[in-house]
């Protein structure tokens, strides 16, 4: 039997390790993600703002599965998970589905951070044009479902980063309640952050690129030849130039004055 | 840059090479799909007929967010493609997607062929309840769509057996008319499958599973434990079971009786 790996835990415990180990494995999904989108060659209809026309809807076809997608979604109670954060949260109907005690450990302010615009920017300006070959075989919704499945797992990498700040705050407020008092945002940075875990994370990404885009075979010498699914070196860029500078420049600060605002009720209530 | 490998050449040929390359790559596809479901324990209420009230609507979420997703996907032109069926095709509004010249290889018989009814059934009944972990996170949209990328992923596979018919047919349609002239489905079926070849894709299936699912880490002795992401046996089961005997006992034949008819028209024209 396959273990569940999804914080079977999640209404009550986030803990350090339990952080850890949900950050590492949802690296093994972005990669996933990765190879499944280069599959598809760019299909520029896709993006293209003029291709389709839907009574209704104004937008590329990308827009068009997302926001969609994200409604039926919505519906189904995907956004009550304080992990999801959507794209388009504009008009999204509420969920329609019984109330699950997910857990309340963020701050309602860090609750609410939400950076996918950045996150949609950064992906179709910069690294989509990277890694997608060029070429056109038609199927743009499958390429769009494609996108969508890697800026969600993207998007819940980045936004994880508030789950990271908030139990590491938890787990030693002593260390953080001078920053804290002082408002020192860069203080604040250099606790939460540390640079020899930034290199060793892009260097397990980069061998789980590896592992997972080589082409296996029963001829276990096939591969000899470096054909890969992706290109390593831009996994291994994904996550140092766009997935983790933007956990703390952006999630991570948001979020610690979130823990700003969260441990100076408490700090200031002693 | 990465190769597109989706059939660039899509608009024209499907070749015997073509096809087992699209083949093989379809399983890394779904072993990726399947690790990416088992990361969710169970989560019964995703598929309990009373668990959500939605207005207009009668069914269980996974039922909600599949007809909802491929409603969206088939606006987008997703069922253009003569790769892509959906499960459920009833009321599914036509594409809004311009036109786009797909392959016409297959018979308009073989075409229409769609077992997935059967292959749902197979999922839910048989292959879910062995891989998934019991236990209730709470996220069932995200299950759900996590079923529906899997869905797809085997129905995808399955039905491309169409095309490996259409396609040994077309290598050497005299070794398959005296069958086809006979109406012999049997020496049909004896002429498309190969117990060798079905043996080695169970064994290279479940080679990738224990590559896709290692834990992958800087230390490379850590996957010593052998604690991988799926149950290496259930993927080669869920080929040897399901998905292999499905290929010929349900799209094959009906394909083949489409090849029948294909051939025949050129048959009795000459």
């Amino acid at each position: 039997m396959a273990e569940a790996e999804s914080n079977p835990d999640s209404r009550n415990a986030y803990t350090l390790d339990s952080v850890r180990e949900a950050l590492v494995r949802q690296e093994d999904t972005i990669i996933f993600s990765l190879i499944e989108r280069a599959k598809f060659p760019l299909n520029s209809h896709t993006y293209d703002q003029n291709y389709i026309s839907i009574p209704g809807f104004c937008g590329s076809l990308v827009e068009f599965i997302v926001k969609n997608t994200e409604a039926t979604q919505a519906k189904a109670g995907r956004y009550k998970s304080p992990e999801e954060n959507p794209f388009f949260p504009e008009n999204l109907l509420p969920s329609m589905v019984p109330y699950y005690p997910f857990s309340k450990m963020l701050h309602p302010t860090a609750a609410l951070v939400n950076i996918n615009k950045h996150i949609w920017k950064i992906y179709f300006d910069e690294l989509l044009p990277l890694f997608a070959a060029s070429g056109d075989d038609g199927s743009y919704a499958q390429t769009a479902a494609s996108d969508l499945s890697l800026l969600q797992a993207i998007s819940r990498r980045i936004h994880y980063g508030k789950f990271v700040a908030e139990v590491k705050y938890r787990e030693s407020p002593a260390d953080y309640e001078p920053a804290i008092r002082a408002q020192d945002q860069e203080a604040m940075m250099k606790l939460l952050t540390f640079e020899s875990v930034e290199e060793m994370v892009r260097k397990r990404v980069e061998k789980k690129a590896m592992v997972f885009g080589q082409q296996v075979s029963l001829d276990s010498d096939e591969n000899k030849g470096n054909k890969y699914k992706v290109d390593l070196s831009l996994v291994s860029r994904l996550y140092k130039q766009w997935v983790i500078p933007l956990i703390p420049s952006l999630v991570m600060v948001q979020s610690s004055k979130s823990i700003v605002a969260h441990a100076a009720v408490k700090v200031y209530k002693e």
